[in-house]
C-alpha cells in the first residue's frame, strides 16, 4: 500500500547547487536525499520540497515528502536517513501523513530569516551563514521600511520571476527585525513568497539602513511594480528557511 | 633600519594544514602570511607566530611579529594585508615593537578555548567549530575535574611531545567551564602549554563529563606522568586560540 511520508529537514546549503535535481552529476539537497531515500527502499523515490531554495541558502525547518511502497518503520526511516546523509544535511524526524498531503501545495505559510553582519570587521566564523554590507546600518529605518511591507500586496518589484506565476500578489503576515549578537536578523512570516523575494526584500531593507534609500520609497516599489527600482538580490548565504507552516 | 612589526590575527583553520609553513606547496597560515607580506615589502619576510596551531584549529586573537626594513604606515600594512588576505583570515592591527619582542618567546601567558556541542542533534551550521561528543555531558563533574588541573604541575600525561621540551612543568592560572547556548565552553588561561596539552586536557574533561571516568582520576593523572592514561585528543575543530598575552 502507497504511504506518503512527510520529512523534517535542516541542511547547510554551502556545498549545494540548492534544493533542486538538476542533471545526475550535479551536488543538490533533492539529489542526495533521493540517492538515499531509493537505497533504503529500493523503489525509485522522488521527493518534493516545499520549496527550492537556491544554491548556498540554508534550511533549519525545510519539509519535504515522498511516497513509497516500503513497510519501514519511520524510525528505521529516520536511522537510516541519519546514517547515510552528509554532515551538512540533518532529519528532525519523519512521519505518515494522508496520500493528498504535498509539502509544496499544502504549505499555508513560511518563515525565513535573513542574517545580516552587524560589525566593522568582516565575518571570519560566521562568512557562510551571514552578509556582510560593510556599513552601518540604521536598525529602525529598516523597521520603519519593512512595516510598509507587511499585508497583502502585489510584490512584482521584489521577485526575479518574469510573470511565471500567474499572480504576484502574497500576504506577509509579519516581519520583524531585531538586533542578536553580531548580527541583524529579519524574520519574514507569510503565506508564500515568490522568486528571490525574500533575497530582494533583504537587499532593499539592508540598502534602507545604510540610507542609500528612504523608508517611504517601499510604497512606491509596491506600487509601480517594476523589479528595476528594487533593491539588490541578497547574497544566498544570509538566508535560511526557518520553518514551514501546514 | 629594521623595524619589528607586531600583528594580531584570526583566523578559521579549516582550510589550512595548520599555521607552520611546511613546504612550498603546502597551505598554511604561516605560509599565506609571508607571501603577502614578502609581496608588500619586497623583502622575503619570516614571520614568528605565538606558537604553531594544527590544522583544522582556529584563532581569534594569534600574535605574529616580523622583521623588515620596509617604511611603510602601520595603516598602509593593515590594509594591504587586509586587501590581499582570503576570507577566512584577518588581521585585527599592527604595531610597532622593540626589536627584542618576539611572539613566542615573549609570551607570558595564553588563552584557549575548547568548544563542545552540548545537544543530542549534531551541529549543522557548527560542525567545523564544535566537537559533538554525542553523548550526555555532566558539567558538574568537568568542573570538579578541572579544578584538579589548576595550578603549577608536570603536565607529562597530558602531551604528545616525547620529552622535547626540556620542561613538562607548566602553570595554569585558571580553567572555566561554561554552559553558552548550545555549547559547553572550556576556557584555559595558562603561562603556557604543551604540545596537543589543550586538546588532551579537553578530552579527559569530556571523558569525565560522559561519566568514562571520575573527577579525582585528575589527580593520579597529574602525579604518574603517563600519556596513556590520559583521555584521547580531542579534535582539532573545537580548539581556539583566544588570546596572547605579553
Amino acid at each position: 500500500m502507497k504511504r506518503n511520508i512527510k520529512l523534517l529537514l535542516s541542511y547547510d546549503g554551502t556545498s549545494y547547487n540548492g534544493w533542486q535535481k538538476q542533471g545526475n552529476t550535479d551536488k543538490t539537497i533533492q539529489g542526495k536525499l533521493e540517492e538515499i531515500l531509493s537505497s533504503m527502499t529500493q523503489e525509485e523515490i522522488q521527493i518534493h520540497g516545499s520549496g527550492r531554495t537556491d544554491a548556498g541558502v540554508h534550511a533549519k525547518g525545510q519539509v519535504a515528502n515522498f511516497l513509497t511502497n516500503s513497510d519501514l518503520l519511520l524510525e528505521e526511516i529516520v536511522s537510516y536517513m541519519r546514517k547515510n546523509l552528509p554532515e551538512d544535511i540533518w532529519v528532525e524526524k519523519a512521519e505518515e501523513v494522508p496520500i493528498s498531503f504535498h509539502a509544496r501545495r499544502s504549505a499555508a505559510g513560511k518563515c525565513y530569516s535573513y542574517h545580516i553582519w552587524y560589525r566593522q570587521e568582516p565575518p571570519i566564523f560566521e562568512r557562510k551563514y551571514v552578509y556582510a554590507p560593510g556599513g552601518k546600518l540604521d536598525i529602525n529605518k529598516m523597521k520603519e521600511a519593512a512595516a510598509f511591507l507587511i499585508g497583502k500586496h502585489d510584490f512584482q518589484s521584489f521577485s526575479s520571476d518574469k510573470k511565471a506565476e500567474k499572480t504576484s500578489q502574497r500576504e506577509i503576515f509579519d516581519i520583524s527585525v531585531e538586533k542578536v549578537g553580531n548580527e541583524i536578523i529579519v524574520y519574514y512570516n507569510g503565506e508564500g513568497f515568490l522568486y528571490h523575494m525574500v533575497r530582494i526584500l533583504s537587499g532593499t531593507l539592508i540598502e534602507v539602513g545604510l540610507g542609500k534609500r528612504k523608508p517611504e520609497s517601499i510604497k512606491t516599489l509596491l506600487t509601480e511594480k517594476n523589479r528595476e527600482n528594487a533593491g539588490f538580490t541578497a547574497p544566498p548565504q544570509g538566508l535560511f528557511l526557518e520553518e514551514v507552516k501546514y
